[in-house]
């Protein structure tokens, strides 16, 4: 609760923060502005020399070294380098110097996040990651916490906010793809080379992190097929609003543990127009998540942009800072299941919010 | 993560269910059907000579006394009795007798909640009560921990499953009032006395719950306008879609954090037909959150019904058990705040998810 910090956290908590790039610089910027029970020790960033000018707080350590974030007394390292080297190298040696951790970073966690998550809980610290997936969208929490009393079944989602910002513009304007993404780049809603993005791989990384929060499964994000959406144009668009709906880049994932078989991709599909994820506009995220006992749980937010990215890293240092001793579940993981061939079609008729009365 | 409960649950924490209604016999049944982490060991109920044959757990003590719970070694005490007495006094008595207690009593947690978390703090136990507000829907979670680390400044909110279902039922089949609530009845969606759904005071314990959570402000049920539904007819619903909208029973509050000034009501109003609260049918309940920094988040799901509700329950147990000393965070809640006068007139253009692109 708002009033909880001043009462909780009495030793202010110390934080370095590893890449200053659009969400680092966002996170820095909060945590100087006004009074915080944050104190932000040391900046690492290959330009600290350029850049270092560029944030107004006088007792920051600027580096280029992490040895300096390592030796120091920073109680929680945000690692916000992207990549999945040095990055994950890095995770592990703060967790190793008795650091927690908190990352954006989805390759890491796709890739090493349960390694990493047994190495923390063995050191008493924590991995934090809410940021990994679907920006301000809290869906790591949903998953991993919030329905964790259920069994669930399948996953749909919008989790990449650059494609979507893209496919929504091509949507309202009937412009080229190229033209999209340039309003999309100078919005900073993408990067130079959106490839990642618009392939799917970027979507793929988070859809393995949500296939291991909810059914309990190591899957690579090489082995979750994509097709891409660059190849989408708005007669596309057209032909798909004709048959009543638009197209959005989905993320799906279902699971039967009666025959442990998984069926997971990434593509450019119809939805209907009165889904959630035609309605989801611009760099939104959005997710619908159907579970036994429950049914279907809608999580939707702000996906993209430093301000909301930093909103999910702060609530994470907020968690660690109220519970130092708290503990993140490390997962253990299963292999042993069939990869479905993938059709990219889903039953839609789920996918609407409506349901009969 | 799924895996996890095998490994960090080395002894089975022992759960005892205060009130075997229609949440709590989901819950016994969850709790005995097939392997579990968990222990059911008791079940209060005033009438337990007449429910007990309807478990069939060999090994679970029904009874009648609090007190025979109290000195049990029960590890978790759920309460799902209902109304403020005794289940408040219970709630204090299990927390002081050494246990966690997990709740779905909302007018308990929006009169004594930040007493009874204090208390828990106190004893070093924990208080966990995601059911009080949108049944399966984590909006506890989304809003005490996902968005802790941004501002929130506004909440639009379906908080009462009983009055959605009967407006929508209004609204698909044009009947009256009496027989959508019959309807309701008959899916064992309504009580037999429905006037705390309909009249907003369900809903006004819920909002009072979340403005403390949100804004850490002390706001009691009584303090929030309400306006009942109970008179809402089919030709009110035609002319909400002839102007381009429909009805529903809406939560509002917002904050302003410069002027201390608090808005807060439970009304049926008008929304528009490509919002969430259009879209939001039956039983479901829908939330969403306005933030400084993350924009608009959206939580929706099943908002009732035993097993809907026992989800969130069974991840409340879950968290208690992944970490037994794990703290949540008592509430220090201001009641320096102004109250705004109601005019039930949100500003509706900001409850569409679509955006301008």
């Amino acid at each position: 609760m708002r009033g909880e910090m001043k009462r909780l956290v009495n030793v202010r908590c110390r934080i370095a923060l590893l890449g200053f790039g659009t969400v680092g610089s966002a996170v820095a910027r909060r945590l100087t502005s006004g009074p915080s029970p944050f104190q932000l020790t040391h900046i690492l960033d290959r330009r600290a020399a350029c850049k270092r000018d560029s944030l107004t707080a006088a007792d920051v350590i600027w580096t280029t070294r992490i040895e300096e974030v390592l030796e120091s007394d920073a109680d929680v390292v945000v690692e916000l380098i992207g990549g999945v080297e040095p990055a994950a190298d890095w995770i592990r040696a703060a967790l190793l110097a008795g650091k927690s951790v908190v990352t954006a970073n989805k390759q890491v966690m796709a890739r090493h996040g349960a390694a990493l998550l047994t190495l923390a809980a063995r050191q008493g610290r924590q991995l934090r990651f809410e940021a990994a997936v679907g920006g301000a969208m809290p869906i790591v929490r949903t998953i991993g916490d919030g329905l964790a009393g259920d069994r669930i079944s399948r996953i749909d989602a919008i989790l990449n906010g650059t494609t979507n910002a893209v496919l929504s513009r091509l949507e309202a304007t009937h412009c080229s793809i190229d033209d999209a993404l340039a309003d999309a780049r100078s919005r900073g809603l993408a990067e130079a080379d959106p490839s990642a993005d618009l392939d799917g791989d970027d979507a793929a990384a988070k859809l393995a992190i949500l296939c291991a929060l909810a059914f309990g499964l190591r899957v690579e994000p090489a082995q979750i097929d994509v097709q891409s959406t660059a190849n989408i144009t708005a007669l596309d668009l057209a032909r798909a609003r004709a048959a009543g709906g638009t197209i959005r880049q989905i993320a799906h994932a279902d699971y039967d543990y009666a025959t442990s078989t998984l069926t997971a991709w990434v593509a450019p599909v119809t939805v209907p127009l009165d889904s959630i994820f035609a309605g989801t506009t611009g760099p939104r995220n959005a997710a619908l998540v159907t579970a036994e006992h429950s049914g279907e749980t809608v999580v939707a937010g702000t996906g993209a942009g430093g301000n909301a990215t930093a909103v999910a890293i702060i609530s994470d240092i907020n968690a660690i800072a109220r519970d130092r001793s708290a503990i993140v579940p490390a997962p253990i993981l299963s292999t042993d299941f069939e990869l479905a061939p993938s059709h990219f079609e889903p039953a839609w008729s789920s996918l609407s919010l409506a349901e009969a009365v």
